[in-house]
């Protein structure tokens, strides 16, 4: 017989890899269980780390929790990429957010007035200093801003580099499925199983499906641009993600579906705003178009503290577009309830219970 | 020590495998060499039996040979099925060539009105019979034609139904690529390698690359429309021919180049004019973007007969957009050629020699 872990683990994204990486290197014995490791959202996801385009109107205590994440951002990919001797992809280029057409320009406007009033970092530049930043921006977007501190990282090579951090820190993986909670047994459980948290919980996490493309420049040389770029085209949002590697991120339908099918309106609206946006990303080879199931919830904040009326159990879950800017905050404060039994006060907003005191579902 | 064949195959397309098929129900001795049978042109070709809608302007003596073997495809189809036991998706639904604009519209009036004063079966319709036809069209589609003889088939079922009507008619096949004529040891060569041609006999073979979409209905029931539909849609030419099996097959480009990969501008133009003839595509599935290499020559005509200067060798390639419909008369004429050695008067307008007596690349 195994010796019983200190924490059991249910979920191996980034999350739940990283609670893992965290809690074994300070010491606790871990386990975690995933039959397919990085298989759920963060196999789809683009890796933005975007505080300030990504604050949303209504949306303060999120917007105040992303920021805190994207700020930890650095020493983490630092921290991970030595303990795992592997990097992440951590880049700090910036953000672009375009307006394709005057409309699509007002809607850009609309957005980061109001993160510009929060006193976030978001600049307006005019057209020519959008394309002195970017020559490979379409002649016809109208104009734009810059977000110098909204980064980006690779989902993948973070699954990957998390794992081996995991792995050496003494974190075991059991590659099965856990069906109900009862049958995992440690001191301590944190469900971290992403769209799967709600039949483990009930707490009301429901799939957002998100569909993405990889384009990669011809070549196989980088592609011509630096920046993240965040577009609207026409009334679609859409987001280009440049990587040394020479691919490229196109995302991502937000569709209140529970299907993982690439669907052929989802390619078309995505090319299109795309190559409106980048008219060279044509001549680019179309890899890769994946669907994914983000963890959304009633409020789109992720749901992260004890789970009511189950002494033990832990809840990392519902972070739904914002997994990977939140993976470093939220392993650490996970970790940190585990040590010390306390919570933060980051997580006030965030707790299970702000649903109900005992969850209404299951 | 084996025997030696009488007919060494070199490619194991659909050309290649017919002509093994044909050859071994003669009782002639067949091996036929492809390392990767049916990985070529085929793989990606829709399959649509168009001798009417691909009738083009200076192309004569090629849309009598469409015609031709068009002719002979039903009993083709009928024969194979019971060779083989298996069925190739053969279907007389007919095809609609419609215009989206005003301006497409025209384009497909000319080539239709040429088509008619070769007094082939094509007929335009009223926008409203159109529709009756096939409901699933845009309403926006300006008019359009039907060409009731233009009929479809699977090509990967073809290619698997013949390999195994070859092997019953005890043609072997050997997994090998063949790298020079010399190589292989047999009465008579046929060389049916599709782009591999040009290597291998110095003829002006080359490759012209083409895109194309599988979609599937959702739900896995058959598409909401029967008839092959070529479209001409904002400039841009397509087909859509939808399978009992649910599927889609959009198609193609046709572009000068020697690669196989699938790029972002040509899956957006394909799919922008696909949703716009049929919008319901829009909520089918993408399951799959290929690209494929054609045998294209100087003439668009494919190239069948004795090579000169090479005894004992004959050729079967070239047959660019039309490989798929050209199967019949193709494995007819060069079988007939083997057995009696006296080429069919069809055959005069597409000989080797054509292009010089002796072949001028190599």
């Amino acid at each position: 017989m195994l010796t019983r872990p200190d924490v059991a683990i249910v979920g191996a994204g980034p999350v739940g890899l990283a609670i893992a990486w965290r809690c074994a290197s300070r010491g606790l014995r871990v386990t975690v269980h995933d039959p397919a490791p990085g298989s759920g959202a963060s196999h789809v996801a683009a890796g933005m780390l975007s505080p300030v385009a990504e604050a949303y109107f209504g949306e303060h205590e999120l917007t105040g929790l992303l920021a805190e994440s994207a700020a930890r951002w650095p020493r983490f990919a630092a921290d991970l990429a030595e303990a795992a001797g592997a990097d992440v992809g951590y880049r700090a280029d910036g953000t672009l957010v375009v307006g394709l057409t005057a409309d699509d320009l007002a809607e850009a406007r609309r957005l980061w007035s109001y993160q510009r009033g929060l006193g976030l970092p978001i600049t307006p530049l005019r057209p020519s200093e959008l394309r002195d930043r970017e020559p490979a921006l379409a002649p016809r977007v109208r104009g734009g801003a810059v977000a110098p501190g909204d980064h980006q990282v690779d989902p993948r090579r973070l699954v990957s580099a998390l794992r081996a951090a995991a792995g050496r820190a003494g974190a075991v993986l059991n590659p099965a499925r856990v069906g109900a909670l009862s049958e995992v047994d440690a001191k301590v459980t944190v469900v971290a199983a992403g769209c799967g948290a709600a039949a483990l919980t009930g707490l009301p996490v429901r799939p957002v499906k998100g569909q993405v493309l990889r384009l990669r420049a011809p070549g196989r040389g980088a592609p011509d641009f630096r920046h993240v770029i965040r577009g609207y085209a026409d009334g679609e949002s859409i987001y280009l993600v440049p990587r040394d590697s020479g691919e490229v991120v196109v995302g991502a339908t937000v569709e209140e579906r529970a299907d993982t099918e690439v669907t052929a309106g989802a390619v078309l609206r995505l090319l299109r705003a795309a190559v409106d946006l980048v008219p060279e990303l044509a001549e680019y080879d179309l890899v890769e178009a994946t669907a994914g199931l983000r963890p959304g919830t009633p409020d789109n904040a992720p749901i992260i503290g004890r789970l009511p009326g189950r002494p033990g159990v832990l809840v990392a879950t519902g972070h739904h577009r914002h997994g990977i800017v939140l993976t470093p905050v939220t392993a650490d404060l996970v970790t940190e309830l585990i040590v010390t039994g306390e919570p933060d006060p980051l997580l006030a907003p965030f707790t299970p219970d702000r649903f109900g005191k005992e969850p209404r579902w299951n």
